[in-house]
């Protein structure tokens, strides 16, 4: 068996250890007699498996007891539609940044349920920037205001928390979440799936302060009804169980690594290093500006765009894998999520300075 | 490791040669280098795990052409809103048949968004049956007839799939789905949760006659859009990869088994055995009418019900574990799904009688 750096921008690389226990579990969980994944979730072990998973989470991310853990299904793709049929209460619009393709996405599904204001426009340009918030045209009368914390296809980040004063701040946070650490106590609700930095894909994290729990739409299905979730503990319906178990285990895992503050210092260790070796060459490019560059994945192209199909393929007999660019804007990505070892990091870095030498 | 006799409801026992493979598999699919839940969902790798699933599947059932599979997230709960807000098209209500727990839920959902003609009331009385379908007060202009095929909790079943005229039909199978054969082209829609009898929690098959597919409402969300879906190979979003693939593996077991016939040949034996040993005995009762008894949830109770709690901890120290009944109706309950070795049921039948002999 020969692992390779897996920088697909998710479903994305796992810790190994994690991967090496469900393997050692699969048939026969503490003694049980079966796998997580044949377990009733009503019973005793698998209550004991999600109260744990719940309870690291919220240890590794200092949640205040005035915000709800949620685990539920359909990937941040169901929140697009979950969070407008929560949170619109009596509110008559919703605000929203736009700064690329999820971004998108969430405006167009909130659109079937209530009014849009675009309040700004970002990551577009070249290279590719987020707007000031000064120039934001904010409602303060907006259910919420809504943006994505990380564009996962272009590489895109918020460089800081926006302020939205007292309306409630709600981020997709899907390809940044637990990356590093989080006020939570900034937001009305953060939601993130699984499958960029801690789980399978079919799991999504939801957190929400409690005081949104009271105004959801009549036409919430009853799965994404963030109260009825909460009051049957992300149990209203059977929950995707094996993927919570195995985020429960990436939880731990990220306790046994030194929680947050040590994944963010090895971060964007990883990633100005990345960063730096593409900006100190003329034959590879990152089209962000510096500020607004992602932590977790880095788009870059080639100066000369018929050699990508060799790139790739050579990066792969290298045991570097996935890192096509999303097709809507080609080139390279690199996710460099926290189970990307440093090392494999720095292959990367090695293998772009070595093709360059071949080929520039 | 010692495996135990998993009796419970869902989710339920897997085939044993799947999650061997599953383990075996874990870090390494295929010398990818990489675990299935590591894989992109767009890659070569995960198309093929996902395309092969399909044809399995559509061998498995003889599914016809006109009809599309879809592998969704949310369990069958999901799909009680997916249902209304994809088919409703210009009707003004739709028809359901109540016949206990499941039903009610998907009636409560689909009152979210439309009309809801109860055609007939059942699953209720002692014993509990399903009215004559000469009986029902079905409204022919309804955009459907919805029916639960099998009542997980209560364990009635419907002997015959209903004849719904012009009306599409449709039916939450979740609970018998793939235990027997099934004439596809009576329905409209069918749906699957497939943590019953093909897989881990989180993934739901649905499948849907091509000309439904271009009724829904402006406000079904885009992942329940059976249209955008079946236009996606079921990938407008990230779907459930990870237990896509596993439901894969007991799609290939069943094949090996010799398919649906012979399932249905084992699971017709299995439970015959089991209501005789019931029926039989002064000391046990099951409460469903003998023409509406689920093959796959037996439920039972015992005629002295001070006697529950000793004969669960007994039966659980004699490796036959999940008996106890859903909490809604206490008792005794044992589901016996595809997964589930005849000589499991055996080992069941033999305590029974051995704990009626010490206590009867």
């Amino acid at each position: 068996m020969s692992r390779v750096y897996n920088f697909s921008a998710g479903p994305a690389i796992l810790p190994e250890p994690v991967l090496r226990q469900a393997a050692e579990e699969m048939l026969d969980w503490h003694g049980s007699g079966m796998s997580v994944m044949e377990m009733s979730h009503r019973g005793k072990a698998f209550v004991s498996i999600a109260e744990q998973a719940e309870a690291d989470l919220r240890e590794l991310l200092a949640v205040p007891d005035n915000y709800r853990v949620l685990f539920l299904q359909g990937g941040a793709t169901a929140q697009f539609s979950a969070v407008p049929l929560n949170l619109i209460g009596d509110a008559s619009s919703v605000d929203y940044v736009n700064t690329g393709s999820w971004s998108k996405k969430a405006i167009a599904e909130a659109r079937k349920y209530t009014a849009v204001n675009v309040v700004a426009e970002g990551g577009n340009g070249d290279p590719m920037s987020i707007p000031a918030q000064s120039e934001w045209q904010c409602d303060p009368n907006a259910a919420y205001l809504h943006y994505c914390a990380n564009e996962t296809i272009t590489g895109v980040e918020f460089p800081e928390i926006p302020d939205a004063g007292d309306v409630p701040l709600v981020s997709d946070m899907s390809s940044m979440f637990l990356s590093r650490p989080l006020d939570v106590s900034r937001f009305g609700v953060i939601y993130a799936g699984a499958q960029k930095n801690f789980g399978p894909a079919g799991l999504t994290v939801v957190i929400v302060r409690d005081d949104l729990l009271n105004q959801a739409s009549a036409q919430v299905p009853a799965i994404w009804d963030y109260r009825r979730q909460a009051e049957a503990d992300s149990m209203l319906n059977t929950p995707a169980t094996y993927s919570l178990y195995i985020a429960g285990l990436v939880f731990q895992w990220l306790k046994d690594e030194g929680g947050l503050s040590a994944m963010a210092e090895i971060n964007r260790r990883k990633a100005d290093k990345l960063y730096r070796a593409i900006d100190e060459s003329a034959f590879y490019r990152n089209p962000v500006a510096p500020d607004a560059r992602s932590m977790m994945n880095v788009p870059f192209v080639l100066a000369d765009d018929s050699l990508d199909a060799t790139f790739l393929s050579e990066a792969s007999a290298a045991g570097l894998d996935t890192l096509k660019g999303h097709r809507s804007v080609g080139g390279m990505r690199a996710s460099i999520y926290n189970a990307m070892p440093e090392a494999g990091v720095d292959a990367l870095i090695d293998f772009m300075a070595d093709f360059e030498r071949r080929n520039g």
